[in-house]
This record gives structure tokens, sequence and C-alpha cells, in this order.
């Protein structure tokens, strides 16, 4: 499988179109065949429209179907996994392992996210029935349930070239809730997305299901998402990626005549505290696994831990020397793009001059887009009087913030942004009075860690990728990650007074699809 | 019980204040004691930082306390609706079977979400436990559930004085939900807010709950409202009313530096399409019946029908006619404020203009305040080519759309707007057939209705009052009656890794709260 460089605009493909580009190898720092050309506006209409059409069919597909679908589209990725991998290494530098470990977790997810579809259990089924005899008035009969919200269009993420891409999160979770997906698909690999845009359309194929089902866009700006995000037909949008850019999304989605909602996972500081009884019992294994945290991936991941905060001790300093040894020691590595490796060094450069901020460590770089840890220490103090060290730097530069007593550290939690995870360290002794601590960080982040480490998430029903904005543009109400993702792509929809033909399968009183649903108060399988 | 005229901040009242204002009797035309100042900057500053400072407590506060606390409201209410029904019908022009029935709802919803709180169930707990031996990696312990977003603002509505007012189903919810909520009254009831703003202010302390549970807001204009949603502590709105109000929140709320959600109700057309065999079967148990729901209220109900769609026929024609009679003979009614009656006179001027539309039924006015049915009737042609048909105008007028066809009236409810309900009236032999209606319309509304009429509405499980924009700001993905109305107070949050003191009870162990749990991918309420 090797990629052509064209839309794909239901079953058929893009036309001439604007602007061409071409993948980059940040390794050998060159560019790659084939030119792709920016999306023409007739067809993105076409896209869109394609949805539109597809979505009614959509809307009533069983959930095994969509789970089939789902199945195959994992199955095709695992069979085409060397092509797959052999593309996405030269687009994004990341290596072979890593990559591979992604396509699993990519089919792992469609897998998961297809059982909940076939299940059907997310679908909030209620039912309250008739009381014609009711006084004063008679109790109609009401069941309601989640319904497809209609065509969602879905940003392909730079970090993760599977797991958040053109079959990643996003577009499962929007599959197995009903909805077709347009996606646009990033810059950095796209060669990667169409060979998984390919693999996507073969299922469509394969099961019969309608053209629109999914489109895959290329543009090598910002034109094309945002004439997507302001298409009256498009109902919502997922997105991973900066702060910036989703919030450019949000506010034109929030200025729409009809607005939408943009589900943008927009990363975070992750911040890890580490308290005294924890240093007292494993040092060395905490710096070990702080810095294997903070440099997997050249600290590319939304859940880097990014902050570290401390309150001062010799034995916090001794950890910090051995931490900073390590990560002195860490070898460089590719950057998944050009671009990221300029915004490194001037947001680290900004961070270098902010007042009160020292360097802590870094590791030597030589290749253009490579990049080694870079990090800096501060005092609460500065911290807290100072936004700009509160902000996000993307790669493998991490802020140690040194307290002067607990008072501060609680001081320093309070007073964090939204965050997708938040870590505590804490020794046994210590453990069952860190309830304060705990409290506030789970005012501030949607997913609290104990003595545990933010990178590397589980995929599962009880996950949750989310936390307050800046962390994500809705609030932390809703995950990007695990079967609850699939919530962002439904509304509720009641039916009052239906006898059964009219009414879908999953509200008959026969419960043909063998649903947990709350009926008159009560959840139960059983038929009415 | 008589009001004072003074908001509640906290425990205390508020200082002077700004321009003060009084109440205004629509059925007697003048204006009712006390005045009412408008809440001072710094009240509003000490009513936001004491719900900030109660917001942890609330946040741990047991299900059961809720429910104690929500269910003394009730209770406090249920004890006063002489005096409460008293003020409200001068405040209102509303009669008194109606108050007293809207304060028994109150009491109702206000039970109905206490048991949401004590049950628990609603909080979606999930739990994935450890497998530390899992390869490669071993699997955490990851534990999840909805946590109360924090401190939030809830809008009195105008036409339900009690039940989406002080004490009403959002601030009912966002109690039960775990957080505090801050009141602003809506100027056309300002007495009756203030008496059901002392009952809640009761159970607080009777309930031994912290100041700043509750506190109750007053302003002749707009300007406490603009403050609150732009406060950057205030986490969450909730506000029933008008479209341009809702939207105008909305838009404040997404341009804040951290967007936070508006959760606005606004009013819809609640289409009703009548099909030839129903009125063949029943048409005049369905004038009678549409009239009634026409009618009730001065059509002030965000479910009333206001687009009655029918295909032309002999016996359309006659159901009309029949209709018609019944409407030009129906008395007037008190409108709820003056303003309201000046922007009937207003809305229903301007439809008179529109090309195509003709007056179809005018009953007598004569009071200031008073209205009374204003029908208008129109081809499917104009109305699908002007969108000023297709807004609400709030009151007692409607317009009938005729269509040609089947294929016009498909053509009517493929293109209408999002509205809270949409119904379906048909006779036995069609009702099959409406499959194909029934999907466009479910596309469209947040509750579609067979064979019965929009207004009066449920509280319960299974009910969803909501709608795609603009019925609702959030595309309907949430609702504002029934228990899943929690939802929309509350925000995901996991606890990777915990030991269990440090847990929430509901996360436990030994369920000891008894709740129904999503424990490695099985619903149980047995303990791990």
């Amino acid at each position: 499988m090797k990629p052509d460089g064209g839309s794909l605009i239901g079953f058929g493909s893009g036309g001439p179109g604007g602007a061409s580009f071409k993948a980059f190898d940040p390794a050998r720092e060159c560019f790659i065949e084939p030119s792709f050309p920016s999306v023409a506006p007739e067809d993105i209409e076409r896209a869109v429209q394609l949805a539109v059409s597809a979505a009614p069919a959509w809307a009533k597909l069983p959930g095994a179907i969509r789970a089939k679908f789902m199945r195959l589209i994992a199955e095709n990725l695992e069979s085409k996994i060397d092509d797959l991998v052999a593309r996405a290494m030269q687009e994004t530098g990341l290596p072979e392992a890593r990559l591979k470990g992604e396509v699993g977790r990519t089919a792992g997810q469609l897998r998961l996210y297809a059982e909940s579809a076939e299940r059907g259990d997310w679908l909030d089924v209620r039912i309250e029935t008739a009381q014609p005899d009711r006084q004063p008035l008679p109790k109609p009969d009401h069941r309601s349930m989640l319904r497809p919200i209609g065509p969602v269009v879905v940003f392909g993420s730079s970090n993760f070239p599977f797991a958040y891409s053109v079959a990643g999160g996003d577009t499962a979770s929007a599959f197995a809730a009903g909805c077709p997906v347009i996606v646009k698909a990033h810059p950095a690999h796209p060669g990667t997305s169409e060979l998984v845009g390919r693999l996507v359309l073969h299922a469509v194929h394969a099961c019969g299901l309608p053209e629109g089902t999914f489109s895959l866009l290329f543009d090598s700006g910002f034109a094309v998402g945002q004439a997507l995000v302001q298409h009256p037909a498009i109902k919502a949008v997922g997105f991973t990626g900066s702060l910036r850019g989703g919030r450019a999304l949000t506010d034109l989605a929030a200025a729409r005549p009809e607005p939408i909602p943009v589900y943008a996972e927009m990363g975070s500081v992750n911040p890890v505290f580490i308290l005294p009884g924890a240093l007292a019992e494993r040092s060395a294994a905490l710096s070990d696994g702080l810095h294997a945290s903070a440099t997997v991936g050249v600290g590319q991941f939304c859940t880097n831990p990014g902050l570290i905060v401390l309150q001062r001790s010799p034995a916090a300093e001794q950890f910090i020397q051995a931490l900073t040894a390590k990560l002195t020691a860490t070898p460089e590595a590719t950057m998944l793009t050009a671009g990221m490796k300029k915004a490194f060094v001037s947001n680290t450069e900004k961070r270098s001059r902010q007042p009160g901020v020292t360097l802590l460590a870094q590791a030597a770089t030589v290749s253009a887009c490579g990049a080694a840890p870079l990090w800096f220490e501060t005092e609460a103090k500065y911290f807290l009087g100072n936004h700009e060290l509160a902000e996000e730097i993307f790669g493998p530069s991490s802020l140690v913030v040194w307290c002067q007593n607990r008072a501060e550290l609680l001081t320093v939690a309070a007073r964090l942004e939204g965050s997708l995870t938040a870590t505590v360290h804490a020794g046994a002794a210590e453990a069952a009075e860190q309830g304060d601590l705990v409290d506030r960080l789970a005012d501030k982040a949607g997913r609290v860690i104990f003595n545990g480490f933010p990178t590397g998430l589980e995929v599962s029903h009880a996950i949750v990728h989310a936390g307050p904005y800046p962390a994500t543009s809705d609030g932390g109400r809703s995950t990007s990650v695990g079967t609850r993702a699939l919530y962002r792509w439904a509304r509720l929809v009641c039916y009052q007074g239906f006898s059964e033909e009219l009414l879908p399968p999953e509200l008959q009183r026969a419960n043909p699809l063998g649903l947990r649903r709350l009926v008159n108060g009560e959840w139960t399988q059983q038929p009415l």
C-alpha cells in the first residue's frame, strides 16, 4: 500500500483542488512523495452533502452492523500494519515499536467502542409506561434514548497518527454512536492518513454502507477545517491538538447561527506533587519513573508531566539532583515536525527569561528536528504570580516548582488551571492525610493519580481523558477516551404515546436488543 | 409571609444597591409594593465568594443530606402555598388553580431530584480493577464518577414563577448534583421570588448547610446577570426564556477566558402535523384538544403548539373552520407582563404583513395586558421561503401551514428548525406508514408526540425537555426537565491507583451507598 495523494470524497476522490503539500520526514529532513492537493470548496460541499444523505441510514443502522464495520476496520489496520507503520515512521519520526503499539491500541479502541455499539447500554433507554386512569390527568407513555447527532467532523492530531487521527478515538466513537464522519487529515502525516482512510473505505464497501459514511479531506492550511466547522449541516466536532487551535475552532463553532459543540482536547501541564514520605520511601524509583514518563515520546504526549511540585528539603533536593543527572544524559530524539521543534525552542527560550526561573537540566541536541530534556525550576511565589509558568510547553520540558511548606503546596494546587491529569506521590504513613490535596486536584483534573505516572492511558469503560478548561473545551463534562466518549455524538429524544410499530427497537415492549433499560424507575433487561 | 424587597446574599441581605423596581400587576394594571433595589456589584461579588467557599463542602455532601434539604424546601413551599400563590397571582396574572398546581409540581420536582441525589445511580460510577501482572504493562485501578461542577447561576423564568424560578427545576437539579446556586430573580415576580428564596434559606439553616449554598439577587435590568455569567468562579448557567436572552448569555459565556456551559431553554414553535386519517376519525375531538393546548395559559408555554401543518382537503378545511370558531369565541386572559403583551402585538402585526399570510381567527381583546387567540394561515410554499414564519410568537398565536400533498408536508418537516416538541396526529390505518415523518421529526425535536398534545409536561426519569438549536443552546444534548437534568451540573473525574481511605464512598470497595456500578464491564450493586 502506497499513498496516491488525494482526498477521499465519499466513494470518489477529490478534484485538482488548491495548494499542494508534501509530508516532511523530520528524521531525514526531507520531503516525501506524493503531493497532496488541498481539497477544493466544491469537494468539501460534496463530502458534507454525502454525509447528510448517509446520516438517516446511519441513525437507524443496528448497533451490530456498526460493530461489524468497526471490527473490519480494526482487522484492516492489523493486516496492513507493516505498510502503515513504514509510512508513519517517515512522516512522524516516531519509532517502529511505538507506532506498532499505537496501531494495536487503535484496533483495540475500535473493538471496544464496537462492543458498546452492539451492546447498546450507553443509549440510556428510559421508559415510563402510561397510566390512563391517573387523576387529575392521565399519564402518557414516554420512552427516551440517545440518538446520533448527525454528520460530525474529526480533526486528526499530530501526535497520534493512528489512535487520534483518521480511524482514531473520535472517529471510532462517532461511528459507534451512529454518525457519518468527515476527517480533516493532519498535514504532518497525510500519507498515513490516506492509507488508513482507504482501509476505512474498504470496510464501508465491504459492509454495504452508504456513500458519505466517511470522507477524508486534505489541506495545507486552515481554510478547509474552518469551512467544515462553519458548515450548517455539521453537528459536532472532535479535535485533539493545541490550545490555540482548539480555542479557534470552539470560537468559530460558538459564533455560528446554530452553535455546535467542539470537543477539543487541548493538552495540559499534568502537575505531579511529590510529598516527603514518597521521597523517603522510594526516591530512586521515583526519579526513574518520572524521568521515563517525562521523556517518553520526546515529551509529546498530552499527559506529559510538565509541572513537578515539591516542598524544599534536603531529600527533595537530592531527588531533583538525581533526576537532573538522568535528564542531562538523555539522548535527543526526533520531534514530530519541524514546526514543533521551532515552537519548543521558542517556548523554552521564553520560559528561561521569566523572573525567578532558572535552568535545571539540559541535554545535548544536534539534529534539526531533535529535542532533548530542557527543564527549569522556580519558587512557588514566582509560579503563583506569573501565568506564563502555568502554560504547557509541548515537548521534553518541565518546570520544577519549589514550595516552602505544605500550605504553599496546597495553594499551588488550588490555583492550578484545568489539566487532564494530576498526580500525588505520597508515602505510606502520610497517604491517609492527603484528602485536602486530592480534593483540590479533583477540582482541577479529569484523572487524579496516586503513586503513579500520567503517561500511558488505558482505553476502558472507567477511564476519563478530560479536564476543566483549558485541558478541554467543554470543561471536562465529556471524555475523548473510553466508552463514555460515545456520549459526545448524541442527543436525547423522547417518544410520547407511540405504538410499537413506530418505535425504534431499543424502545419496543419486547426489548428485542436485550438492553438494560430504566423502566418506571427500575433498571431491568426484561421486556415490558 | 410578605416580601421585604431585598436580595439574599448568603445568610445576609443586600446593601442599598442600584436602581429600584417594583412588581407590576398585569390584571389590575398597577405597581405593587415593596421596592426591590438592584443588587450592588460588591454584593454580587460576596454572593459568588460565598458560593465558592460553600462548593467544597457541597461536593462532599452525602446525597442523603442533599435529599433531606430538598425535601424540606418542598415542605416549606407546600406549607406556605397560600402566601406564595396570593403574591404570584398579583405578579403574574395567572389563575389560582394553575399556580397552586405549579407549586405542587415544583415540590414534586424537588422530591424526584432528591431521590436521584439519594440513590446516586446518576453518578455513572465505573470501576476497572487493577491487573498488576498484565503483559506488557500492568493495568492500574481506575474508578470514575460524575462530580459537581461548582457554583452555578440560575435565571428565573417569567412564565413559571415557581417551577422554573427560584426553587425550580434548574435549582433543584443543581442542588441534587451537589452545586451551590445563585439565582438571578426574574424582575416580573420579585415578591414571589423573595418568598421562595426565604423558604430555601430556611431549609439551608435547618439542615446546617454552609452559607453560600444559596443566594438570590434582584436586578431591574441585565447588568447583574451579565456580571454573574462572566464571573470566573461561576462554572455553569441555567436559563429558561427567550431566544434573544438565551443567545446573549450563551455568547457571553462562550467568549469568557474560560468558556462555561449555558443551558438555555429558549422555547420553540412545536409543530403539529395533522394527517387525513386523524381528521376522518376524530375531527371534533382534535379541534377541542388543539384549541385547549393552544390557549392554556394564554399560549405562554414553551410547548405551545405554534405551527399546525395540514394537507389541503375538504375535511381539513372543515376542521380548521371548526377550530376557528372556537378560537374566535375564546375570552381574553391576562398576559404575564405588559412587555409581553406589547411584544405579542408587535410580533402578530409583523406576521400579518408577511407575503402569503392571512388572518385566520381573531378573538376580542379589551384590557391593556389581555390577549386572545390571533391565528394566521399560509401555504407551505410561503412558509418554506420565509424564515420569519418559522419564528415563535410567544402568546396565543399559531400559524396554520397548508400543504398541497404529502411530499410537501414531508418537506416542511425536513426544513423545520429545532423544537422542544413535534406532534403527529394520524388515523389507525395510516399510523404504521408514518416512519418517514417520525424520523424527520426525531431529528428536529427533543420529544415526538403521537396522537397527543405538546402542552403538559411530565417530570420523570424518561422525559426530555430539549431540542436542537434554537430550542436549546446545547443542541438537545441535555434536558432541563426530568432526572437527566442533573447531568448538566457535573463533570467526570477518574481516580487512578487510590487506596480505600482516600476514595469517595461512591467508589469504595464495599459500595457503602449500594450504588449500581459498572465493574469491569458489568453493572452490579455488589461490593468488589
